[in-house]
């Protein structure tokens, strides 16, 4: 049985463009808080905590693939649905499902990697490998 | 010879989320920027003006692809580099190629669709082809 | 009695800049759309159906006001309570409270107009008295 | 003869809402990045080099008062004009012209301080004074 988180989010004037419906980077945005709410809804410490304790400072994206099926617009509920499909080494496959309602709204795929700043220069992140006990508490 | 656009932007200090570098969904913002800079640099109309003209409120998302090779901080500069790679009935896709300098940060598929309201319920739209005048004038 | 409306938000990751706390104009992006539940929460419809019916396409701001006393960092919730505190012919101001628990973060005060699209030019926006109906719906 | 610097930007699609018109939390961010500019341009370090050297993370708002004068949309340039007005203590007055060539849009008004963060709470952030030096530059 593979964990999945839902949170809700309620879609407000100032997220819709000219043409009254939902501008689309915003639907980006509440599906990466829903990747941060699936961890933390897995008991997993906040990334600043994270940071304190191990340096990772979060799971930076390496591609996201979303589909638009149906637009959406202001004082609509939407709810997306946030499970990892697959780890893959220092990589994990997310999915997440945007409802409204029964309504399909979007799909989307995020690969993300566990980071550090890297030693050497702290302009750059690095990759590391997905701390087991985050891997255990999310699965 | 495809007809490309370049669109300046300067990452700022609100663009950075906690990790210090750019959130990722800001990249898709001035990706669709990027898209509508092309439009108005071969000198098609505003979308308000084209509502007001054809019914046509823009060319909303059908989805979009992202990948994300090097983070990037405030104070940085960065071109987006836009072109339509591909008309495909209703839809076209548009390519973007984010850099700083030399360095590619970004490359990014999006496929859109030239869209009106719906005639019957406002709330919904409904793609259209794309304007042959459009079309001539971005090839 | 003056109607009081609180709308309830949690603060994500996003919203957060690189000095790992809230990025100020978000609290007035939480603040603009607390307004607008408070119209709603009032029974007050929709500003896209309030346009179809009388013109009317929201309420812009004249002048805003803030004083930040706490910050505040993701995964927090907060809530704002906004009431109208004076009605000036054409103008109303509301006043807002944003709090985490009991702790006060934030005071504003925004100065509003009811405005339709100039009749003559629809890229200039025109101020109208408040609605009575809206008056009445939201003492 | 007090320093003023101008910032410009470009207003985007993404920028407005429903009612075509910029969603005014925009427009105070751009102030802030136009408060940023202001002291990158007197040659002041980047608020993570300067946390590095002297622990400072920023200028965070002590409060913020803004007119509205007039609307913007898309497809517009503006300039924000910005300056220092007064030093009092820990706190600092900057005032910002928004202008859209020569009419005036926004004019604002921010309070702001020098902050480290609370060396016993990381969590929170306490004012300090002016380092010396970042005054003299910006004089």
């Amino acid at each position: 049985m593979t964990r999945r988180h839902t949170t809700r989010f309620t879609i407000e004037f100032g997220d819709c463009d000219p043409a009254q419906i939902v501008f689309y980077p915003n639907f980006l945005k509440w599906i990466d808080s829903a990747a941060r709410h699936f961890f933390a809804a897995a008991g997993v410490a906040s990334w600043s905590e994270m940071e304190a304790a191990t340096g990772i400072i979060g799971t930076p994206l390496v591609d996201v693939m979303a589909k638009f099926l149906r637009p959406a617009t202001y004082g609509e509920e939407i709810a997306v649905e946030s499970w990892i499909d697959e780890w893959r080494g220092k990589t994990f496959v997310m999915k997440h499902v945007v409802r409204r309602g029964d309504d399909v709204l979007v799909e989307a795929q995020e690969t993300r990697v566990f980071a550090r700043r890297h030693p050497e220069d702290p302009k750059r992140i690095q990759a590391v490998l997905p701390p087991e006990e985050v891997r255990r508490m999310v699965e």
